[in-house]
């Protein structure tokens, strides 16, 4: 059995939580990580505070291969991340040299890179830089944690740069089956393949839409044929209900 | 000063971890609530093992005033979350007559009703049920945690039901200050305005996009001349570095 890589995700910013603005990177991680074969196990959503932060971070990336933050990297009060990771983790923050010469890149005018656009360049000891292709402040990874900027963009073009660094476990393949059968009416049979297919995660997740209601049954896994095998089982299942599978490659 | 009531919510399910389904819960929850005057202060994303359930919900209920679970109570067997909230409570998960007899109703025809869609009944033992006008199945409180669905318009209906039950604090009241003068620039002063008003949550949020870069400045807390008063200051701020402010009621 190959070893699982997993990941969990830090969102830190009041925003969030107060619902001022919609997250949009833990799907993006977990798709993106999916895909290199690094499995999500958790996420978790922490307020502009100091202590929260700090304890969030040393639960988190003790309990899971990679941990990667989002948001608080800038330049305003409320961007403390930087300062909360080097507490996590027992480190100074320094300026650091690559980041001043960067950011005094991007500005053009030593006026511009003021003390508060000069706190981007505050980097816990011992990091490691990630390109910020976009707005030049860079992430930085520290061990196993990835500290990545707030603002989608930024944040996938970050993740970009670091992807070829992380050590990925065999990819997650997915298919699902879509079908107009009842959840509890398929429930049963359903289970029943699971407890078959113990190395397979599947899931069924019903919708109600304008064009009615339906369900999506995503089965996911490593192995291929085991996959395709669940597949044509499903599909079977869903037939036997009297109901017209139709089969998508990946979790759509 | 005013007691501040808090709130946790805890996301349960692969599908939002693997990126498969986007969370809109999450911000739903945190907006209907800041409403109420109830502040989210933390969220969890958790998957669909029974003893992350468990300990997150046991971790959670003790820290906030009340816990909101989304997800995981329907039929099928990846549905664990009753099983898990009656775990982590040391109660039984009994068969709740009321809700049975909803879903009866509902169904209309007690061939329908199965042994999978049954477990729709199946409540931890004293839970009081929370409306669904939706689907029937309902969800529960117990104790401070309310447990509802993963579909959002569900979840919000049941929302709806529940919220009249809670304990809330002064509304959370907000102020956005829009403006093109750039985060670094701003940001002295912000820090500053954020010292002078400590009772207030002061939050800067840039954003990019096809009509140029920006910055949203929100303000928030619960005495309204207080935050009129910082939003004037806040103005006059963004006026002495060259900035045109616009101000919107609310987290714009």
């Amino acid at each position: 059995m190959d070893p699982v890589v997993t990941a969990c995700v830090l969102i830190i910013g009041n925003e969030i939580l107060s619902g001022r603005t919609q997250d949009t990177n833990l799907a993006f991680l977990g798709r993106s990580l999916g895909e290199l074969g690094i499995r999500v196990r958790e996420a978790r959503v922490v307020p502009d505070i100091a202590e929260e932060i700090v304890a969030a971070v040393n639960a988190c990336r003790a309990r899971y291969d990679y941990v990667f933050t989002t948001g608080g990297i800038g330049p305003t009060h409320d961007d403390i991340t930087s300062e909360c990771i080097a507490r996590a983790f027992g480190v100074p923050l320094e300026r650091n040299p690559e980041a001043v010469r960067r950011l005094d890149a991007h500005y053009g005018d030593p006026a511009k890179l003021n003390e508060a656009r000069l706190r981007m360049a505050a980097i816990p000891s011992g990091a490691t830089l990630v390109d910020n292709p976009i707005s030049a402040a860079p992430g930085y990874q520290i061990d196993n944690v990835f500290v990545l900027a707030g603002v989608p963009s930024i944040m996938q073009a970050m993740f970009e740069q670091l992807a070829p660094r992380l050590k990925s476990g065999p990819p997650v393949l997915a298919r699902t089956v879509s079908c107009r059968v009842p959840e509890g009416t398929i429930a049963e049979g359903l289970g029943a393949l699971q407890q078959r297919y113990p190395a397979l995660d599947i899931g069924s997740y019903p919708y109600f839409g304008v064009g009615g209601f339906g369900v999506s049954l995503v089965l996911r896994g490593t192995d291929e044929a085991e996959l395709e095998r669940a597949t044509g089982e499903l599909c079977a299942l869903v037939r036997s209900l009297g109901g017209e599978p139709t089969v998508t490659v990946g979790q759509a």
